[in-house]
């Protein structure tokens, strides 16, 4: 089972942490972008080959201190189709890398739609091994994901309580005196018994912000079997302290992101530009230590 | 604003329809794929061929018909880079022929990630006219598509209430007793205010589900200001009468989705699979009459 797989590189590295590959044009250092708009001009090309070549060098500079990677499909996007030939390669070299790669899409559909995403993320048309989900749309709209899972052994997490100041305005409010999260993460687990994992977590994880500890913790005790992605760490304010609830006795149960924090180290380092893997390491060698702080020991 | 083109576009040709382009594999004419795959073996890349000539065609019989297409992105998806190259070259065909483009992505996050999306969808990266959003996780993630909305003439339809049969799991859920689609569409209202239009529809619009058809009733009495984009019409068992109430005494306020009754006309018809264009445009007249008769008039 995949989150399994992931559960087994986290032990292995004693770490868990997701670095996101959220490659905003201001974070890709200017030595690189220049090269590649000499080539093809400040064209959607050249921006998509000066990202691929920024997240090789930290796939490369990372794949031995982190377990997984968390390309955010929206920068890919936003470049268009050079920018989705961009997250195919970067895909492809975090998998060469030995990476567990989470694709961060957010995706959500019904019927031979959701199969469609399904094909594209938890195949390998795209060869991530998990997808984000957003259940709006209920079990119609989760239920061709799970069947992806169980048949190409791969791993959704689904928004539960998202890490932005607004999250509250639909996920907190109560329904029979339980927060929309709540009732969220209750269909996250009922989904889950379809894909369970040897570890005690299931195939189908959360999302759950750093940046509300007392939900975390609240989740944490509700769901024993759904393993958390957790972003929020760092920029957005969460600290390991407020996170580590979201981990059990082991020091498992779930995977934290830094997006900006890591590969954009160099500028908050201040060392030179050509150095931005050498700084997302040194950074995420902080972090690793910053939460097992923590969380203590971590095995299986 | 985007929204007012869509609504001028659908009272010149008298048609409150949109044909989702969902080029699932088995609806592509054997014919088409036969050609490219000889070209370029059963590959992505030969589906991803054989998709752009199907809704050539389509395009080429429809856009005398109806005002508005709507590409589906997970089929793109689902077909790789090459896929989503076909996607592109669908919303700039569709452009050429003066269609409005929704972009069916159901798009959803927070900060520089929304407006990444926002970058992809509701610029000139890939030219769509709108775009569909899913809104879990609150205004943070819903205010880059609105600034996008105004700065670059665009639109965007928020999930309300979907059609699919476990839409309610959450969406009916009771909130001091108001369900959940009753509170988003209170918050899309709201985030229309933004965005206001010239004929009483703002340009942030709601999706409706033809399938609930007293929910339809209720949200176009709460909600005088929001534009309907209505899929369930046909293969999902919504009728032009259950989704009657959602247009107002003028024939405005909504959009009709159909996809696979109109693109996949041909096999239904039973016609010469050469004539699926043909097929196509033929039911989107008989749709078309059927609608009006329950719309009765349609102006300005």
């Amino acid at each position: 089972m995949a989150l399994d797989r992931l559960i087994e590189k986290i032990v292995t590295m004693k770490n868990p942490t997701v670095v996101g590959l959220d490659p905003a044009l201001d974070l890709v250092p200017e030595f690189i972008k220049a090269k590649y708009y000499e080539e093809y001009g400040q064209t959607l090309k050249g921006a998509a080959k000066a990202v691929l070549e920024f997240n090789k060098g930290l796939i490369d500079a990372l794949y031995g201190v982190v377990p997984a990677v968390k390309p955010q499909l929206a920068f890919y996007e936003a470049l268009g189709v050079d920018g989705v030939k961009a997250f195919y390669k970067t895909v492809e070299h975090a998998k060469k890398r030995d990476m567990f790669v989470i694709a961060d899409a957010k995706r959500g559909d019904i019927g031979s739609t959701a199969e469609g995403y399904a094909t594209a993320f938890l195949t390998d048309v795209f060869p991530s091994d998990a997808l984000t989900v957003n259940a709006y749309l209920g079990t119609d709209g989760v239920m061709p994901f799970v069947n992806a899972c169980k048949k190409h052994d791969k791993g959704i997490f689904i928004l539960v309580k998202t890490s932005n100041p607004s999250s509250g305005e639909l996920q907190d409010r109560l329904i029979d005196g339980k927060p929309v999260y709540e009732l969220m993460g209750e269909y996250v687990a009922k989904w889950g018994e379809e894909v369970p994992g040897k570890y005690g977590y299931s195939g189908v994880g959360a999302v759950v912000g750093a940046t509300y500890p007392e939900q975390i913790k609240e989740l944490r005790a509700k769901l024993p079997n759904t393993f958390f992605l957790i972003p929020g760490y760092g920029a957005q304010g969460g600290t390991a302290k407020d996170l580590a609830a979201a981990f059990d006795s082991k020091g498992l149960g779930g995977i934290v992101n830094s997006s900006r924090g890591i590969i954009a180290a160099y500028k908050k380092e201040g060392c030179l530009e050509q150095d931005f893997a050498g700084a997302a390491s040194r950074e995420a060698v902080r972090m690793r230590e910053d939460l097992m702080k923590e969380i203590g020991g971590i095995s299986l």
